[in-house]
């Protein structure tokens, strides 16, 4: 393919590279044996150097950042990735993708193909129906082969992709009963994003902890699409920088072992998915491209599964490097372990 | 009542002053009214004054410890708090029972009153069965007009308040689906206590959190007893010092509006427990004696409950004041708000 | 005096209520037994119920906030707290001042009786220098006999107060070797307000130390001028909500005993005040009116004090109060302690 | 020499690598282009995999562990990491280097030449005397050439390594008044190590701040004989996991750029030492092997030197795997950017 033509040296740009994900992308593509970055975006700190903004990566990263400017920039580069908010995302994915470049967009915009159930939960337009049918799902286990085929990655969620990991296989092999699953989720504050608010302000956030968009969150649409069921979902805001770790209540009429040997043979070929023997938590991932997961049950037919990854990595960064690699056809974990 | 003798002054001890809870004690005491600290025991610091162990209690408490010998001291106050571990706290309870004291329980021996219960989750003998039945579950709204009565108070376990506080006007009511009430709590770490281990060690807890005693913690047999149902209970540790969350997830035949003006209406008369029309979070009952409570429902039955309380108040200390004050006959609310 | 007619009495009122020394005021007052809150003032949330801005004083304080327009209000409360912004408080404090008020300024407005010193410092002119000379420096222990026989109050900055508290008094004593003095300040974020920055984002400030404002911040014009002396000082941004720990380097001819002898005997009539025999800690004082102190020295001359306050207690709030209750003539520590 | 006859790929052992320092190193010579972990001991877990004491490293190091037994395991490796308490280490390093062995000691048992300062600072007599002045102080940037010509190396202390960066050069070059230096630290709680106490329970570090071993901690001595000079050194306990600040004041007759040129030019072959243009904080070090540094003047010849590194990386890990770079003959930096 086109985009493989550099095959061993591929030439890598961020647009929107100063918030938390595109810092975390700087970290892995600076030392990645094939990718080299070539252009660094931003809408608020262009002109400046990314060590300026981020001085922990003084001597790692000096490039200088470039504008929003997809004309100005497209051929600095074979490989994009696109850390924008949803809404903003579109169209500069638009324009890269008909340039003939891969993209790989961290944004919401591509990842459900119903462009209905999008607009509901983003309360925004759609504006590129025209290539929605070629984006693939990126994640990087599950959708592979698609991922492999594709130059038009959405990376899922960070709240998702603590979910649906442990819950597709499951419900592929009709392991769990209809209707009754439920993931109480907790999150650290860097999901929120780096844009200061009262909600992420210091001394609001340390030492409390509570649930947010209760019933109402818009990644809900996102996992139930995927996973083709219903999933009560409730995202808690955690005193902690980094990680998600959810907690998954479902019923099964199986021992909760053969669902865990479900898991085990579905991601036996991955580095990346970790099934447990002991309790997962936030600190095991932190800092690491690893999904630690563990099932338990009880004799009543109840089943508590819990999943734990870094929001910032397989929850966004590393996930989309994972794709990268699968598209240009790299070792998957290339750069990541 | 011969405990009341000395209305509108009670001497006041504390067994097992040195823990968490014990200080916390000690602060509500030191300003109520109508109490007056007169003894204070510690196993481990016996001899030294309260302020040498809590050098934030100098001008406040400076009371010298002495050792926790029963005989000793029993003449020296009229209500005794017990602050000590479980199985421990029955033998002490019973002496000063037997003396004719007020006896106020924090730990577990007291409060589910079918000892093969008790025995099974924690792993000891009751050895004071002859007064088992002579406890009252203080939980101070739900059980006032017992507490008022008796003179050996259960005080609840944390958790259990976080859970039983919002579900038992609920299920007394018969506004639950049987079987389908799961707890996902989340505890700061005082909740542990104060001794060092590995798991409450900062660089182990700090950015971190995850579940632990799935399907296996003891407070389970508690709440289940006093709620007369199975609730699915999964406690997690926060990286805080204090405070408890729970997210309740049930079905419901009856919509979340009227289980909430069922709570609003069974505590009217309280002024601790608060039921918001905001979302619950610890920050808001950190550090007082609040049990903050919020209900939301779905259009298919789902029923979410939001409770928080501060572990060491609500979840223990400030419940046993509170206890105490009924007792006493005092308003409930003294020395609290 | 005027300002004492309602003796045992008195009502309380708040500017620019809704920041954090301003909670911490209401908490105060709320329990004060001579204080009554009767009108809260917020530029941002005039119109709403105290406990809708803060959640947590539901139960305690649902009083309306009303909007900063003095002429509205001045009626209606004889002791005004102002806890508005540096520049913007002195023409409230004036007009107050002038219909016959109890004036505590939290602001820096009226801290330096030099208006050039505080223009230089502040970068704002002062526009209330006819009153400027009736300002008395609020330190409660310090100018307790100036606060008594004033209406107009300057409540010591936080930074200041932890370097002053030990120094005002060696340096009377002449204890301190001339130009030596260096104060290597620490305090927790609340410090610096309520308004989200990038700097106290909870995924910033986390998990981080540094210092700010080295040999340029505002707080150094004020402790030279109190002291008379001038002080390196260099103030750090601490991973706490509270508190204030500074470490204080300065030479002395004398041996460090004599020096803590000197503050004993200069404090040994505040309760608030405490000179430890351990190292103090921003844990002992945290939510708490004390200021903790320690000192030490080496062989060769050198001298260390350790001092910790919560800044928004001693290092505002509370020294705010220990003022008006000098003022109105009760106890010092009245509602403190 | 004989250590590098393997030149391209040597053997690596840990002895005592469950603890924090411990960790690092397994992760860092884990991804280390020349070096292969061989042998990993621990006296506490021995028969356990690595991944199970840290299951954050399952599918990365799943070595067993084996006894802390040199002679059983001294063939395994041609370079051995020591990571045991002083006063242990020594009789560990002497046995493995007269077996020929490369030996980079992480404990204090080699820094310091004069064993009299050694054993009256660490309360335990030398018993490694015969080697000691084989010894080199493993400050990889100072001691380069030193370090390569030996094969007994002494990673110096996280808090001299903050102080000792910017002072040596400093120092040698004459730009500092005699006895004017005070090094004001702060360090994380990873410092401390992993085994639990009170000091370091999570209930008791957090939302905490204090300073210890006033005038009395044990890297003084280090520092003081490293430097030839005293300095007033105060370390203090940050709420935080890993890094550490040092804010170090004294006087110069010369301008503060001279001091910073000075800097410059002695590091301008080091990637590690960054001389930065802003404030050095521990979020731009944390994780990562860098010291960053920077240096403040006022017209008084008052210099404030601000310098910031990762305790375990530069401060212990990242700096022995820099001096086995060195000794090996590698790119200093291999591993570690």
């Amino acid at each position: 393919m086109e985009h493989k033509h550099k095959m061993g040296h591929n030439r890598v740009g961020i647009i929107g590279s100063t918030g938390y994900t595109g810092l975390e992308l700087v970290r892995i593509i600076s030392r990645h044996k094939h990718f080299e970055l070539t252009v660094l975006t931003s809408e608020s700190y262009a002109g400046k150097q990314f060590s300026e903004v981020y001085p922990q990566m003084a001597h790692i990263c000096d490039i200088t950042l470039e504008e929003n400017n997809i004309e100005a920039i497209k051929d600095k580069a074979d490989i994009f990735f696109l850390c924008l908010p949803h809404g903003t995302s579109m169209a500069f994915a638009k324009e890269l993708y008909y340039a003939g470049k891969v993209v790989i967009d961290l944004s919401a915009d591509f990842r459900v193909k119903d462009y209905n159930i999008y607009e509901k939960a983003y309360k925004v337009e759609h504006s590129a129906k025209d290539i929605l049918h070629e984006a693939v799902y990126g994640h990087a286990e599950i959708f592979k082969d698609e991922i492999a085929k594709s130059r038009l990655i959405a990376v899922p969620g960070c709240y998702p992709t603590s979910i649906i990991t442990p819950l597709y296989p499951l419900l592929k092999n009709s392991l769990i009963e209809k209707g009754s699953i439920i993931a109480d989720s907790k999150s650290g504050v860097s999901g929120a994003g780096r844009k200061p608010t009262l909600t992420n302000a210091f001394c609001e956030a340390n030492e409390d902890f509570k649930p947010y968009g209760i019933f109402s969150h818009r990644h809900n649409s996102e996992i139930d699409y995927i996973l083709d069921n219903h999933v009560t979902f409730t995202p808690h805001l955690l005193p902690i920088n980094r990680g998600i770790l959810s907690t998954i209540y479902l019923k099964s009429h199986n021992d909760f072992t053969i669902l865990k040997d479900c898991l085990k043979s579905f991601y036996r070929k991955s580095k990346i998915v970790r099934i447990l023997d002991t309790i997962p938590c936030i600190k095991y991932v932190a800092n690491s491209p690893f999904i630690d997961i563990n099932i338990y049950g009880d004799e009543g037919g109840n089943i508590i599964i819990v999943s734990a990854i870094d929001n910032l990595l397989k929850g966004a960064s590393s996930q989309a490097v994972q794709c990268a690699n699968i598209v240009c056809g790299y070792d998957d974990f290339e750069g990541l372990i």
